[in-house]
C-alpha cells in the first residue's frame, strides 16, 4: 500500500503568525530535505528528533529552520515524515516548497496526508473523517463528538457488529458449499436473535444522529414573534454577551461565527433570513408559509411576545400557531421592565420566561431553558454519537439489509439469499470504516480536507 | 537575566490549516506541560526530541499532540522551550492555552519570545528586529536584506567599529587619570586617521539606507500623465500579470498586496491616491501642487503620454515639468498600436519606450527599464545594507559625535571633551545592537512583533 512518491504541503495556516510548518511524507522525504538542509546529516538521525540548521538554495540562505524527523512506521502517515519549522513569511514558505518540489517532492492534494494514514492502516475511514471534524470544531460539544470518533469509539462499536455478522456469514456460506446435503450450520433462531440485537444497536446509532448532528453543527434556532417585539435586540444581546465572554487568549483571534452562540459548550445557530429576523410576523398572511417553513427547519423556536403590543388572547393564539409546527418552542415575554406585577401574573400561565432583552435581564434563564429544551444534558460521556450524514445513510442501508435477513429467516428462504443480504449489510457497515471503499468515495471525502492535513 | 516566569502563545497563524503550534518558554515550561500531557514523562526526555501523547483536562482528552522539547540553553530563547503541535482547531487551541495558563504559564506579549532571546544574549537587537523584517518579507530583495541582518552581517560591521573606538576611548580615559602630568597615551594623528576611517564606514552605511529601505519596503512609483492616457490600464496590466505569475503552490494562498508588483525580486509599490491615478493632470492648475508633492515622494515616476491626445510640443513641455521634480523618471508613449511609423520616429527623441498597456505590448521592456532606473543591479550579495529607520538615525548621531571628535582633535581640546564625544559615539552605535537600551526602546520595538514570536 505504501506510496512511492513524496508529497509536500504547508501544514499551518497562512496569515499573521511567528512560525510555519512545511510537511513532507513519503519514501524520499529525508533525502529530499537533506539535499537543501545544512546542519547534521538527517539520514543518520533517529526518529522523533529535531535539528537546527539552514535551508539553502545553492549559497543563498532561505531560512534558519528546525527539522523534525518521523521515521516510518512511527509517523502520522506511517511513512517517513519530515516537518520543517520556518519563519512564517509567505515568501520563505513559497521558496522552500518550490525548492522541495524541484528536489523531487510533489505538491500534496487536500487531505492527502490523512488519506495516506488511512491507506496505510493508521486509522479507519470514520476516524480520518473525524480529523476534519476535529479541526472544524468550535464548541465543546462538536469537539467531543469528533474526538470520540477520531479516537475510535464509533469504530469499535462497528467492528464488534461486523465481527458478529462475519461469523454468521461464514456459517451460512459453509451451508452453501454443502447445499446438496441440506445441513444447517447456522442456527436460524440464534441468527434471528443476533440480527435483532445488531439491529437494536444500529437503530440506536441512527437515532443518535439527531443529537450528533446538532452537537456537530449547532442547534438551529429561530427567534419568532411579531414586528417590534424585540427579536433583533434579543439576538444582539445574546451575541454581544458571547463576544464579551470570548477570552482574548495569547494570539488566538476568535473569528466569531455570525449568529452563533455557545451555551455551556453547545453551539446554537440562529437562523437568519430577511424573512425571519426583521419581518417575521406569524399572523400576517403574506409570507406566512415561508416563515413557517423556516420555523419547521429549526430544532427550537424562541417565541417572543410583547404584551404592550398584543393582548393576552392574541398572544395565546400566536402560541397555538407555533405549537402546531411540532417543533420544541420556548415562550418568552420581552420588555418585562415595562410590565406591572399583576400583568406578569396573568402572563405567567402562558409564558414561563420573562426577560428584558434591552437590559439583559432574564437572558441567562433563557439560555438555561434553551439548553434544557434540546435535551442534551442527559448524554453520557461514553455515548457514541453518529454525526456524519454519510455514516447514517450507510447505517440505514445496513438496517434495510438486516430487515431483509430477518424476513428471509421467517420466510424460510434459502441460505444463498440470506448470505447475500448479510454480505450486503457487511458491505454497508464496511463503507463507514472504509474496509469497503472506492476511489470516488475517497476523493469525495478527502477533497474536502484542507491542504497539508 | 533569565526570566522567572513561563510564557505561552500560539506561534502559528490562525485560520484554515491542518496543524497549529503552541509555544512555551521559561523555567516551568516542561513541568507545566507535563501536568496535562499523557505519554512519556517529559522531565526525563532529552533536548530536541518529539513525543506523541494526549493533552488532558482531567479525564477529558483535548487533543492528540506532538510535544517537542528544547532544553536551555539550546533553544530560541535560551530558556526551556516546549512546542505543542495540535490539530488546528480554534476551540482546541483556546482550551489548551487556557489549561496551560491555569497550570502556571502566562500569556506572552507580542515579541516576548524574541525579547527573551535578546535579553539572554542569543542575538543582538538589530538581529531581533530582522526577525520581524524576515517574517514580513514579500520579495527576494526584502528577504535578502532581513536575512543578512538576522544572521549578523550588520552586527559584525558595528562590532568592529565599536571595538576600535573602545580601544581609543580607553587610552583617552587613561590620560584623564594622569591629567596632572599632561601625557598623551592616544596619539592624536592616529586617532584622527581612525575616526576618519570609521566615519567613512558609517557614511557608507548611512548611504546604503536609501537602497536598503527601498529593498525592504518596495520602490514607490507614481504613474503620471494627463487624463485618459491609460494610467489605470497600465497599472492593471502590471498587476494582473503579477497575479497570473503568482504560483499556486501547495496551500500557500498569496495575499497579493494591492498595487505592489514584484519585478525580478524587487517590489514596486504604486502610490495610489485619488488625485494621482484617476485625475492626475500635471498641466491643470488645480491640484498641481498636491500632485507634485506625491510625485516628489516617489522614488520613480512613470510619465505616460498619449500622442493621439496631445501634440509633440505639449508632451515635451509636460516632460520638462516632470524633469524639474528631480526624481528619476521614465517617459512612456502609450497606445502605440494606434501610431503610424513616422509618428513613432518623431516621438523616439523624447520617449525611449512605446507600449500598448491595453494589449500588454512593451510592458516587459518597461519593467526592465524600471529595474534599471532604481539602480539596484550593481549590488554585491555581501553588501551590508541598512534598512531600518532607527538604525540610520543612530548612525547619523554617531557620525555627528565623531565629527565633534575630529573638530576637537584639530582644535586641541582637552582629553575629557574628546572622551565625552567618543563615549557619545559609542552610545549611539550601542543603541543599534542593544548593548545600550532602555525599557521604552525595547517596548517600542517588540510591541510591533506578532504574538508567539
Amino acid at each position: 500500500m505504501a506510496s512511492n512518491d513524496t508529497i509536500v504541503a504547508l501544514a499551518t495556516a497562512t496569515g499573521s503568525g511567528a512560525i510555519a510548518v512545511i510537511r513532507l511524507s513519503g519514501p524520499e522525504s529525508i533525502p529530499i530535505v537533506n539535499r537543501i538542509f545544512k546542519g547534521k546529516n538527517l539520514a543518520e538521525q533517529a526518529s522523533h528528533t529535531v535539528h537546527f540548521g539552514t535551508i539553502r538554495n545553492g549559497d543563498e540562505v532561505l531560512d534558519e529552520v528546525l527539522v523534525s524527523l518521523f521515521i516510518a512506521p512511527h509517523s502520522y502517515t506511517r511513512e517517513d515524515v519530515v516537518e520543517i519549522s520556518t519563519h512564517n513569511s509567505r515568501y520563505i514558505i513559497e521558496r522552500i516548497i518550490e525548492l522541495l518540489i524541484h528536489n523531487g517532492a510533489r505538491a500534496a492534494r487536500p487531505g492527502e496526508f490523512t488519506l495516506r494514514a488511512f491507506l496505510n492502516g493508521q486509522m479507519d475511514l470514520s476516524q480520518a473523517e473525524a480529523v476534519a471534524d476535529l479541526i472544524a470544531s468550535t464548541s465543546a460539544a462538536s469537539h467531543r463528538v469528533a474526538m470520540q470518533q477520531m479516537r475510535g469509539g464509533f469504530s469499535d462499536v462497528l467492528k464488534q457488529l461486523r465481527e458478529q455478522l462475519i461469523q454468521f456469514a461464514s456459517l451460512i456460506e459453509l451451508e452453501l458449499d454443502f447445499s446438496e446435503e441440506d445441513v444447517e450450520f447456522a442456527n436460524r433462531s440464534q441468527l434471528e436473535a443476533l440480527i435483532l440485537e445488531i439491529n437494536g444497536v444500529i437503530r440506536k446509532l441512527i437515532a443518535s444522529f439527531e443529537q450528533g448532528n446538532v452537537l456537530k453543527n449547532g442547534v438551529p434556532v429561530v427567534i419568532a414573534g411579531r414586528p417590534n417585539v424585540g427579536k433583533s435586540t434579543l439576538l444582539n444581546t445574546l451575541l454581544n454577551e458571547e463576544r464579551a465572554i470570548v477570552s482574548d487568549i495569547a494570539g488566538t483571534t476568535r473569528d466569531t461565527i455570525e449568529d452563533e452562540i455557545n451555551i455551556h459548550g453547545v453551539a446554537f445557530r440562529f437562523i437568519d433570513t430577511a424573512g425571519i429576523r426583521d419581518t417575521l410576523d406569524i399572523i400576517e398572511a403574506k409570507g406566512v408559509e415561508r416563515t413557517r417553513e423556516k420555523m419547521r427547519q429549526a430544532r427550537l423556536i424562541v417565541y417572543l411576545a410583547d404584551p404592550q403590543q398584543d393582548d393576552l388572547e392574541e398572544i395565546k393564539s400566536q402560541i397555538a400557531e407555533v405549537a402546531q409546527l411540532d417543533v420544541p418552542y420556548v415562550t418568552v415575554v420581552n420588555k418585562m421592565d415595562l410590565l406591572k406585577p399583576e400583568h406578569i401574573d396573568a402572563l405567567r400561565v402562558i409564558a414561563p420566561l420573562f426577560i428584558s432583552a434591552k437590559n439583559n435581564v432574564g437572558v441567562e434563564e433563557l439560555k438555561q431553558e434553551l439548553l434544557h429544551k434540546v435535551n442534551l444534558h442527559n448524554l453520557d460521556a461514553g455515548d457514541v454519537l453518529v454525526s456524519n450524514v454519510r455514516h447514517v445513510e450507510a447505517l440505514r442501508k445496513t438496517e434495510d439489509a438486516l430487515q431483509r435477513v430477518l424476513q428471509g429467516i421467517n420466510g424460510s428462504v434459502t441460505s444463498d439469499f440470506l448470505a447475500l443480504d448479510i454480505r450486503q449489510a457487511l458491505h454497508h457497515l464496511g463503507e463507514i470504516t472504509g474496509s469497503v471503499s472506492t476511489d470516488d468515495l475517497l476523493d469525495n471525502i478527502f477533497s474536502k480536507f484542507c491542504i497539508g492535513k
